[in-house]
């Protein structure tokens, strides 16, 4: 067997039960008139290992076995996806199951379970502290980016936002090779939507050293957290910053834009990074 | 001693532990130059109970002990304030200790901390899935409101979002009677900020039946279910809501108010509540 089909064996299977985003709902208008409008779903899904009740995660439920991949993943309650045979989702039971190779379940559950933090996440907002600690360990490369990209990505990203245009109440984020949005996800958590391209990144083997994480979230200690652990050096948000998500770039060498919209941006980490190639002509006085 | 002196001793007492709120950093903008702006803060607290941990927030810091309060209360972990003594936040160990009047810490706290759920939530997002059960036997009163308060109560909240208009990176919370904010309280999550308002409400025995919650937040299953445990009949947003969120909203009788901007808004639940008294003029086609 070549090494391909090998690692082609390891990779895990995975059902295929995305939710419809959206669901038509009526509303009153300030004009007391009636309207069909469009609201985000948000269900619940109980995440299992190996028939072990791990997390009950609120999602818009179009990505549920990314997600589950990818909040294993980040939360660095399994290391290897090789250890992973299925991830069924049951809809019925509002559940995801995940079955691992060895049948073990998550090794050390006990201690893991007992220092979960709740987080500034939307969507999502647990951490399993042994996270931070590994992170420390990993080093993230110096990768230069044009401003010239940074705009042209952020037109491209401009096609997206599908849910949001629709029904509003999700975040989005996007995982870019240069101005190719390779994968687009939208959740009612911002934290959902990187699992899930996380997980899809873990699935596929797809590494982050090369690529642009974008969000029209918040950058918060737990989204650099999460951005680090999928080895992107780069983050580029629609909205602000926070001083710990700010301190956690600082520390693990994160590049971090924020409060891009149209020509401005801010660079709150590692500007030597930019290759300012197409500075915009300042507003007169 | 009079009933009211009794009342008195009942109450907590609070240290007074707030945190400033934004940090100033440096950031380089789209010309490449150096700018000093603001960035909201984001710090962990862990809250105790008589010495156990029951979770840790990430927060801006502002309301630590409202927060610490009304997380007890809006998670059904403490029922009655009577049982709470004290609420001391020590910010060098990063930590909020809640100390009972009988010493017992949370009573069946084995079963509520196996039953977490993370939610959507900004800031937050577990809940405790003893609360859900608890609020179907409440019974919300049907409030009218009129149209023409809706919009001066916009107006008057414009005046707030201080830190958001700093710093971004918040979403704001209101407690409103009528036209006047007796509370608005912004953080890093909007379920902290919503969390912080109950525990005033809790602290000053305020009602809820009264009020209208404000929130520039989105309406999830999760803020539902905190403004109905705080009794408020009445719940206004600037941004959408969820399938979930209304779901809830229809079964628990909150007029659910969204999408309210400018003159604009869509009442999603409840539209036999609002009295159109000044319905704007429709744009000419």
């Amino acid at each position: 067997m070549s090494t391909a089909a090998q690692k082609q064996q390891q990779r895990p299977t995975l059902s295929s039960q995305g939710l419809a985003p959206t669901h038509a709902v009526s509303a009153t208008d300030q004009y007391g008139e009636q309207r069909e409008v469009r609201v985000s779903g948000e269900s619940p899904l109980t995440l299992k290992v190996d028939d072990r009740e791990v997390v009950t995660l609120m999602t818009l439920g179009t990505h549920p076995e990314l997600l589950a991949l990818g909040y294993l993943r980040n939360q660095r309650l399994i290391e290897n996806i090789s250890d992973i045979k299925s991830v069924n989702v049951d809809w019925d039971k509002e559940s995801v199951q995940v079955t691992t190779t060895h049948g073990q379940g998550i090794s050390d559950w006990q201690e893991k379970l007992s220092k979960r933090t709740v987080t500034t996440g939307c969507g999502q907002g647990t951490v399993f502290s042994c996270t931070l600690d590994k992170l420390y360990g990993q080093k993230l490369p110096q990768v230069k980016v044009k401003q010239s990209l940074l705009y042209d990505l952020l037109k491209a990203i401009n096609q997206y936002n599908e849910i949001y245009k629709q029904a509003g109440a999700v975040h989005g984020c996007a995982l870019c090779a240069g101005t190719e949005i390779l994968n687009f996800v939208e959740d009612v958590g911002r934290h959902n939507a990187a699992d899930a391209i996380s997980g899809k990144m873990w699935l596929e083997d797809i590494a982050g050293e090369d690529k642009i994480f974008y969000t029209t979230g918040r950058l918060t200690s737990e989204i650099v957290m999460k951005v680090t652990h999928m080895g992107i050096p780069i983050v580029l948000s629609r909205s602000g910053v926070t001083h710990m998500g700010l301190e956690l770039a600082r520390d693990l060498g994160v590049t971090l834009i924020a409060r891009a919209k149209g020509k401005a941006f801010l660079v709150y980490n590692g500007s030597e990074n930019i290759i300012y190639d197409c500075k915009p002509e300042k507003p007169k006085r």
